[in-house]
């Protein structure tokens, strides 16, 4: 059984995103700059954008947090949203979620220009990702291609089922798994809470990208020998063994499923730090146009 | 076996368009307008054109086809679609293709505004699909699911083979019976030149969507007693038994699998008459405005 290590790949992207930035410089170009907005003060999205902006200092990446309370109104939202957009100093902008109920997400999400959506959420992202155009690819899927391509996992052909149909995990990894690309070209199956006899599908499957919210639900008997396991699911769940009294864990039973399978990822250091990674370049893909040409 | 029969439904759904006419007339409104473009004398295209504006007469839509010859420079195309996307007096535009080669199919398709793309191959039509959000869908995928609707073919749950990854047809009907809606919630499978064992995923198919472009590709020893059949592909093949000396087939070899399966669509008068159902659908929904708000 073979590790699929996000966070050293992570730290190996970091790295090369930082000589990115020297080159910039070099070039007298102001480094690349991603901002964040964050609703409220719950605290794992607080931890989340935490993790996004370390990540941007350690790169070299200019980074800013606008932090608004819970009972902001849309329209703050969108007028900050609107003034990002056109600022020639921030190349992209995500706007952490959840949002409080009295705030329509998709109309905060879908202001943010497709130009600086780093997150690969605007439909126009998603649009151009499933007509094989160029854009920004959402950050957990791009993060998942990018780790079987760094371990050279032979996608071309095999039977792939995606458990999970969220709009930004399960439903966008399943149209990547399947397109023709070299890290693709799979024959994919995207599995859901109305689908029938799972285990059977599990069982057949030679990759398995487990995405449906529920602590350890993937168990060894459910799949076969040698199958390559990506877990994205991420769920704290209580443990005596720690010192904090929990522990984190994924939608895959780790221990269990790790004696069966040839290639997996943990959780946390598999698909997390993968997300933040996507994240960072699609920021400098921003930064240096290479996506869109900025008009 | 029971036909899925898209000519007789198509027939229907004309007689709603024209009272939905009626009606707009009766509230002083102008009767919704279509557009086409048609570059070049290809004959199928022509015809495909025609049945459209054909269409467009019998409900009582206003039409209007632009004719370009093979040399017109793609500029002057961009200048039409322009007009057209300002005009307050045309609600859908298409473009038929194949465009020629010295065109850039995309950049003249995605300029179409996608609030008058009727055909739903704009990416932001495309993305909002994905996401789940209100959009024109694109018109052959929202044609068979309208034909599953009519027939009240149970899809949650079911096994669904894709067979075939266009942009066009395979890869968005996929997302749309996979979604959670009343007709989709299908367990989506995904194939295309790159599966391997093909015949083992249709043989455990409930529903067989086929849309790869072969003619009579699908036999009845591949699938399943009672499968539902959705065939896409037309092809003209030479025939003896016709006076015209060719008759047209689809990806499914219809007298074989038909004796096997409990709904099919015949070739043609199945999918064929529902793309333009949907077109026309969409032309409507424009001009009433119920996807988009003209702004």
């Amino acid at each position: 059984m073979i590790l699929l290590d996000g966070k050293a790949l992570f730290q190996q992207i970091k790295i090369n995103l930082s000589q990115e930035v020297h080159q910039l410089i070099k070039e007298k170009k102001r480094p690349p700059h991603l901002s964040a907005i964050l609703v409220g003060g719950d605290p794992a999205s607080q931890t989340y954008v935490n993790a996004k902006i370390k990540a941007c200092h350690e790169i070299g990446f200019q980074s800013s947090v606008f932090k608004y309370p819970l009972d902001v109104t849309q329209d703050v939202l969108l007028l900050k949203i609107k003034e990002i957009n056109q600022s020639e100093d921030i190349d992209g902008l995500l706007v952490q979620l959840p949002l409080p109920k009295h705030i329509d997400s998709n109309i905060v999400t879908h202001s943010i220009s497709h130009q600086k959506d780093v997150d690969g959420f605007h439909p126009i992202n998603m649009g151009r990702m499933v007509l094989g155009l160029n854009c920004f690819l959402p950050a957990t899927p791009c993060g998942i291609i990018s780790l079987l391509d760094e371990y050279k996992i032979e996608t071309a052909g095999k039977r792939c089922l995606v458990i999970g149909r969220s709009h930004i995990v399960g439903t966008p990894i399943s149209i990547l798994m399947s397109r023709n690309k070299e890290r693709g070209n799979a024959t994919v199956t995207l599995a859901h809470s109305r689908t029938k006899n799972l285990d059977q599908l599990t069982r057949e499957a030679d990759i398995i990208i487990a995405a449906l919210g529920v602590p350890n639900f993937l168990k060894s008997s459910m799949v076969k020998k040698d199958v390559v396991i990506i877990d994205v699911g991420i769920h704290r769940v209580p443990s005596e063994k720690t010192k904090s009294g929990y522990k984190l864990v994924g939608d895959v039973d780790f221990d269990d499923v790790s004696t069966k399978a040839s290639y997996i990822t943990p959780v946390p250091g598999g698909v997390g730090p993968m997300t933040i990674a996507s994240l960072m370049q699609n920021t400098l893909y921003s930064a240096k146009k290479v996506i869109y040409s900025h008009t």
